[in-house]
């Protein structure tokens, strides 16, 4: 926290780079490193959608760990005997410890596991996407999408910065600030970027060019929480993003794409906020809201053109200990 | 608390009542009493609206507290030297202890206080809109509208019950039920009663017969705060009232009519709520939404017929005094 009650989110994670020549010392090889996720987490969200999309779910196994953490560490309490299957560990952050011996940062997912020596390799969310694109592509599905065009690449980040700032970070700087101040400036850089976006999107299918991009898999992780916790927990309340036409098109379209709402668990999602967060809300009830029928409406933004996957396809069904349970999905309330 | 978690109001009022034969001591007169109020507070507003819709603004003054109250009580801060110019007094804990020395109950509003003793008289929300409506009628100006019509008085109160128990007072139990249980209990309910509201009023523009009436005004001071409060703050969020054609057009039509919108501070109302329950919102942030521009939009409710006043007519606007700032109204947004 500065001074003037601003949040201000670590982002030193571990580094390591899993890459096809092994230049980082973690070589590519299908079944050696383990994802570990959690349904909640924004960030781990884009690990989950990008491995669905490229079809990497063989290659590399995923480890759900529960909706809450301590101090300590995300955990595997949603596995039989409370361990990942793989790791065999409870806490995640024994395989930080196992990286760096009296790990004392965050234990943060998304974190990719090297399985033989139980240690973190990275937890960089950013580069985990980039390298199952660039780095894992022996081993994507046919039909993967280019998620990261060399030619939009600038594009990409040109739009996916500030985006991060005061969106997909903002939504954190306005629940976690501790002055008003902080809140108030932060809420107006969201609702600013968020009438960006929605002008960007009224007469474009997808942020970038006309396929889904990584650029997209960024921003649609926070939409997907927003009225489920953003808007009351974070008080991001000037609008639901379902009074946001574009946004919220947007926002169902992808929904509705495999890859996307699949990896959604609403129920798992609001427990991590509004469990964990003892100091927004101590009272730790878990509120029953949003209806959430609306997702599955139809969005008319075929209307619009692009084409999803480009020159590729959409992946089929998540693999089935990865489905997400009906009375978690959107569909509960239809 | 119950020991499931739910949460019980304390309706023990001081119950004197002024009355045109003064039979309980406090004989109706001109200039005597005080109603006090807080602009936050839902049963407050009750008593304010009834008091500008009929007139009673030059025999019955106002004193308004701040948004906000300790454990002491609510307080005069928002006038000169932070006392009530015609009571004198800085708590309104005071008023209540001139009436029951050494009184340890809550310190609520609406109050009304005579001003010659400094007593409360009364904090008996429900029978102060009654008294105003059956015992001050001599004061009520030309053209005061009957709000509890002799043929419809079993009807309001029939309307009014499961309102009050699941709607007024069911926010509270949303809002501060202390088990996720009774938490949920209170929100099926809620959402369960404006279900039946929004089906009741998609036909008839009031709630009973085809004027405004006493049931109204109950119902409505706790829609005004639906979107602003209790959707985020008592996580009564299934829905925004934005979201329930019927019930936020009635809301709206009643919004612009003289006497209810009027009596609304939006932003004392969200600094009471969020400021006071530091349980419930231990930050002290009072989020900067909603977008309140909506509630001025036109509602068409006149098509559905009615007559608002009856044979009566509208309240001019408020006294000088009373207004609310600009800036705190929904005009701020527009």
């Amino acid at each position: 926290m500065s001074t003037a009650g601003e949040f201000k989110r670590d982002t030193t994670y571990l580094d390591g780079r899993i890459t096809a020549d092994g230049r980082d010392g973690w070589p590519l090889e299908a079944g050696r490193y383990r994802l570990v996720v959690a349904r909640g987490c924004p960030w781990a969200n884009r690990t989950m959608i990008v491995r669905r999309l490229l079809g990497l779910e063989d290659a590399l196994g995923m480890g759900i760990c529960g909706p809450t953490h301590d101090w300590r560490s995300w955990q595997f309490d949603l596995d039989p005997g409370e361990k990942d299957p793989v790791l065999g560990i409870h806490w995640l952050r024994e395989a930080y410890e196992k990286a760096v011996p009296g790990y004392e940062r965050g234990v943060t997912v998304p974190a990719i596991v090297d399985i033989p020596s139980g240690k973190v390799v990275t937890s960089d969310f950013r580069q985990i996407t980039r390298d199952m694109e660039i780095e894992w592509t022996s081993y994507q599905r046919d039909g993967a999408p280019d998620l990261y065009p060399d030619a939009l690449a600038a594009e990409i980040e040109e739009v996916s910065d500030p985006i991060y700032r005061e969106v997909n970070n903002g939504v954190y700087r306005c629940g976690f600030a501790s002055s008003q101040r902080a809140y108030d400036e932060a809420y107006r850089a969201l609702f600013a970027r968020l009438d960006w976006l929605e002008e960007r999107l009224a007469n474009r299918r997808y942020l970038v060019g006309d396929t889904i991009t990584e650029a997209d898999v960024r921003l649609w992780t926070t939409l997907a929480r927003f009225d489920a916790v953003y808007h009351g927990h974070f008080k991001c309340n000037r609008n639901k993003l379902i009074e946001m036409p574009a946004l919220w098109g947007y926002a169902r379209d992808l929904f509705q794409t495999p890859g996307f709402g699949d990896t959604i668990d609403f129920v798992q999602t609001k427990q991590h906020y509004y469990l964990v967060h003892k100091n927004l809300n101590p009272s730790g009830i878990v509120p029953d809201g949003p209806d959430l029928s609306g997702w599955l409406t139809p969005h008319h933004r075929e209307e619009l053109g692009g084409r999803p996957f480009g020159d590729g396809t959409p992946p089929g069904p998540p693999p089935e200990p990865e489905r997400v349970p009906l009375s978690h999905t959107a569909q509960r309330h239809v």
